[in-house]
């Protein structure tokens, strides 16, 4: 348990919705300061680089995941050695998912998952859902896992990231109102009850007519509350190895007590 | 989703530890006090007759479901008109389990549960473990489930609920410092993420070297706190059908929205 700890930004908000010139300018400035703070990785909302409720627009700016967005990014991360996760719709033949990639110091890409819950209408109507739940990297000798806002929400998509060994569970998401409840109660729980580092990285422009709510923050494995942001525009640093959660992680393991022998039913 | 209301008290404290006379005493005042509010039924913590965290003496107080206990508990439900969900050590030929049993307002046993997520050395030197996850019964039109303490920080638990149609999850606890996230974050997580009530009912004493945390809550379906206790003694009643929750549920469903398929690593 005694690894250097990863210094983690977290980037809430986004370059103007639609037009991805003008997210990656902005990236590019984030990333200067991330590194700057001395700052890992660097974490942006879902959908971070093209904007999300913008109709069909998500459709036409869907790219491959190694196409232009995925070379500026890359371009970005090499040149302050900052690992970057960002979030793009990905078009790979006649689909289009829900993306985020992870991009190392180097610019080469580390992990990519595809959205498995889809959110409403505003998802369904546009993508198709990953069929992975569990996709993860090691970045500084760190277990990271990728997952994507309405994920979070279902206790299995975290569970099973734990049980896979994700120290840092990585979230872009796009939560609105009135449901600032994930953020507040059930995001620390999801750190909480599976002891883990969590990031959840949120928008918060006004965007068509959802209202974004902030709250980016960064858990610990005992649901302390690291980093919080407010409402508004924000970059917060932070590292994910405090003392604060030793003392909970020594005394019990709830992945050691579940009965999974009784779990059965929650696969129907 | 337009059914009457289940009116719940929720009686936070015990009688004297290790003294089963003085809880079926207090047990009487309460229900007496809960029936003139109007309760249907009344929850009491985890081994609210007995004491819980008071060493050999929960062995040597363990008896049958239908002991002693049983029939004091049943004799003060058939007179006040009040369910009562209690708790005790339940002795089953060479076992002993850490249950809760719900007696109907006539005084029938309606449902029986055994802890099946024991907790450290506490519960293990003692219990056997339960082997049914899900319990339930029907009251007065309400599907109610019992879970006890340390299996409601298990997503799984409450999640096996949620998809074998629990409306209203009752579970008695113990919970000591410096664990009050559990009350505060995770529990009504745990109603949200699944969309029901649930009434979590704690102790408020000291006993021996455990400092219990109140916070008794009664939760709504989209994590609203219809009830919370503080950290004294207090019987809280409140009903369980607020409109506060229909346009969430009406909204979105989890439990439509998940993916089984994506789930078997949870059985491992």
């Amino acid at each position: 348990m005694t690894k250097a700890p990863l210094r983690v930004a977290l980037d809430q908000g986004t370059g103007d919705s639609g037009d991805p010139a003008s997210s990656l300018t902005r990236l590019t400035e984030r990333a200067r300061t991330a590194a700057s703070a001395g700052a890992h990785l660097l974490i942006g909302p879902e959908m971070s680089l093209t904007g999300y409720n913008i109709g069909d627009a998500v459709s036409r700016s869907a790219e491959p995941a190694d196409g232009p967005l995925f070379e500026a990014v890359a371009g970005i991360a090499a040149a302050t050695g900052v690992a970057i996760v960002y979030g793009f719709p990905e078009r790979a033949g006649e689909h289009v998912y829900n993306t985020v990639q992870l991009v190392d110091g180097h610019g080469r890409s580390l992990a990519r998952y595809r959205k498995t819950h889809l959110f409403e209408d505003l998802d369904r109507r546009v993508f198709t859902p990953g069929e992975k739940l569990v996709v993860q990297a090691d970045l500084q000798g760190h277990r990271v896992g990728l997952l994507i806002c309405y994920d979070v929400e279902f206790s299995e998509a975290v569970r099973a990231h734990a049980l896979a060994g994700t120290e840092l569970l990585v979230v872009p998401t796009a939560l609105m109102e009135p449901d600032t409840r994930v953020a507040t109660l059930l995001v620390p729980t999801r750190a909480m009850e599976n002891q883990l580092h969590l990031a959840y990285v949120n928008r918060c422009d006004r965007e068509g007519d959802l209202d974004y709510v902030g709250l980016s923050t960064l858990v610990a494995p005992d649901g302390t509350e690291l980093l919080r942001a407010g409402a508004g525009e924000a970059l917060l640093v932070g590292d994910t190895e405090p003392t604060v959660a030793h003392d909970f992680l020594e005394r019990l393991s709830y992945l050691d007590d579940r009965r999974p022998e009784l779990y059965g039913p929650l696969l129907k």
